[in-house]
């Protein structure tokens, strides 16, 4: 790995930050500490007191949202933002969210101890309740920063407390529609939850886009036959039918992962009924997680599933029927951050490439009110939401570095120069 | 079908019998008369009065089987049994079991109508607990009979019952040993629960063998990566293998199935963990009913699915774990037996066929101790252990007549003619 040598980023700052938020944790269950808990409190608490020490003025805005701000040299000429989300799920990790919060922390105290100004103001941001919380709901921090939080999720009930109160204990303000637009830049690190990175032995990766993520249920009803007394080709046998649909779910996935873009698919839920060792199952209930970056790419893989499941039905006299979920579409990287990402990888002397993010991210919704990009750093056998999940030190300081160096090129450009050209 | 014009049973008196049983049950749901309950205690009552009136001696033997006993006109000579049980599953049927009991009880009645002098001792039977009880095992009755019955069984328990209990409860003596050894010949009539006399237009099935039934378990360890960010071909999925072994099962089973012998092999049990829309499959476990006629199928099934998994395996490194949780070998009928059921077929002008039988029987106990055969009747849609399951009168009462022409023919052989050849 290239060495951190005088890139101004401290691996020590951020080792030590990194540990001291992992001892905030529920102590049965490392590492816990989800929002709209008493311990994302003492986690927030933590973070405001590095904050103040690196001589931000640190607020919650109306969304909830930790910000910690260096006002620019031009006022008026907009902000450039940096953050992700300290909140984990439950038995997660140390690092997913909480590397980009204190490499977005180590950005601000390098340019301080750089004494480098910016034309811009800087924020750094730990985005509220970005994992499925115990409302049911993600990324609640940035929608809310994005204008995009459904009014109805305010009345999410958990117990005796709604979504609408945890906002207000966090020091938001619920009622107020927060949309922000005056952000030039949003700029997001992450461990890459993934090994494309370990397994080619890479830097860096430069985020082109934050996939969709479709959900498609397909139900499959059988006949529940005597298992001993019907004979084989007489059956209607739920599972059977199903089997060979999973094993072309597979194929058509591949096949897309095969081309240009990023594409994946798997049956994450599977059910079967009657499950008793002597019946043929009549029903099986299967739910399709599909990621694309490209709306075409879903409807050409939809197309194929539709049409395998009609030649399916027609062959086994098992019905089947689909319908989708739900549909969030992929949220391309803004291009010219992704250029001055890229530019940075390299003037830094580090290794990198362009990779697609099958996982959503704050910075989807950051991505609709100003210029986003996304770099992941590598984590051990890209396990992640476990305990086991490892990032190193010194790629996450190395991450800081790309974020450091990209910072400074976008301070350069203004509004308007959305096209992505740059001087610098 | 057939006329049942003057085959000597009686059709009326079989629809009255099935009705009335029928009417014994938990009335919220048809049709449940389980073992070791009150309902059953009913319903034995009723079909004491009804042996009764057709002149047998009735008594409950030390097994808990309730026995109706015409004496021979040559004492030693031996006995000719007949007959199925009156306990049902829960949501059951009114003709699994029950009519095999009826149509013993009508060769009975026709014999005495005919004024039919038997050399063998005639026994009308209702086996206890032929259904998966309440204490969880079957064939109770019918085991005890063949001296079979596992002696750790008596201490099954449930709720603050013993099996022990329940035996004694039915009038039976639980710790007397009591197979018999003076079973000449055993005949059961039984529904198919399966299409294969119906779709083919067929009255009779003469039962050639009771399949056995080999449970194979088999568990797939993949790795549960996060759907979105682990790429196509970088995944250990263990839905996808699974799937594939799915398919390789209904194949091999198939191909035996197509040969001169009865196979059949179902997945019926199957789950897969951890079952999250957003993380790939680690863990299936699936459980395969197999059922064959013949040690070497199963063997040959068993190697089969064997090298599927060693190559799946290699293939997609899910690695796969099979065990033989259960065996129970395949029994074959008489073969006299069979010959003589076939000829009784013929000689009163019905249409039949000789078919395995898929589910487990009395009769494959009574084997053990016997000269044993069945036959088949139709049944609707093969539809049974569901209230729907239906079966003609008619249908029954051909059947009957079947059995009452081979009880005769039986008659006529003695011990020592196991080889089947017969005068007459």
């Amino acid at each position: 790995m290239k060495s951190l040598g005088n890139l101004g980023v401290s691996a020590a700052r951020i080792e030590d930050d990194i540990a001291a938020l992992a001892a905030i944790t529920d102590p049965d269950r490392p590492y816990t500490r989800r929002a709209f808990t008493p311990r994302h409190a003492e986690g927030r608490d933590y973070l405001r007191r590095r904050f103040e020490a690196a001589g931000l003025a640190t607020t919650i805005d109306a969304s909830g949202n930790l910000i910690g701000r260096r006002p620019g040299a031009s006022p008026g000429r907009g902000t450039i933002m940096l953050g992700s989300h300290s909140d984990t799920v439950p038995d997660g990790g140390r690092f997913d969210g909480i590397a980009g919060v204190i490499a977005a922390l180590e950005v601000a105290r390098a340019l301080h101890d750089g004494g480098i100004a910016l034309d811009h103001d800087l924020e750094v941001v730990d985005f509220l309740a970005e994992e499925v919380s115990i409302f049911g709901v993600s990324c609640v921090g940035s929608r809310g920063m994005a204008g995009v939080r459904p009014p109805e999720w305010l009345s999410r009930r958990q117990g005796d407390q709604t979504l609408e109160q945890g906002i207000a204990e966090a020091g938001g303000d619920p009622h107020q529609v927060a949309r922000r637009e005056d952000v030039a830049a949003f700029l997001e690190l992450h461990i890459e939850q993934g090994t494309v990175l370990e397994a080619a032995g890479l830097d860096i990766g430069v985020v082109t886009a934050i996939t969709g993520i479709a959900r498609i249920e397909i139900v499959l009803e059988g006949r529940a036959d005597h298992a001993g007394t019907t004979p084989m080709g007489r059956r209607r046998d739920a599972l059977v039918a199903a089997a060979r649909l999973v094993t072309a779910i597979e194929a058509e996935a591949t096949r897309l992962a095969a081309g240009p873009r990023y594409f994946a698919a798997t049956v994450g839920e599977f059910e079967m009924l009657p499950n008793a060792a002597n019946v043929v199952p009549s029903h099986v209930r299967l739910l399709i997680d599909a990621r694309s970056q490209d709306a075409g790419d879903l409807a050409d893989f939809s197309a194929a599933i539709e049409a395998h499941a009609d030649a399916l039905a027609e062959a086994t006299q098992v019905s089947i029927a689909s319908r989708r979920i739900s549909d969030a579409g992929a949220v391309p990287m803004d291009a010219g951050v992704v250029s001055a990402l890229d530019d940075a990888v390299g003037a830094i002397g580090a290794t990198g490439c362009r990779l697609a993010s099958g996982a959503g991210h704050d910075a989807a919704f950051l991505a609709r009110i100003s210029r986003a990009g996304m770099v992941f750093v590598p984590c051990r056998d890209g396990r992640s939401h476990a305990p086991e999940e490892w990032a190193e030190t010194d790629a996450i300081a190395l991450g800081a570095a790309v974020l450091l160096k990209t910072v400074q090129t976008l301070d350069t450009q203004g509004k308007g120069q959305a096209d992505g050209s740059h001087s610098g």
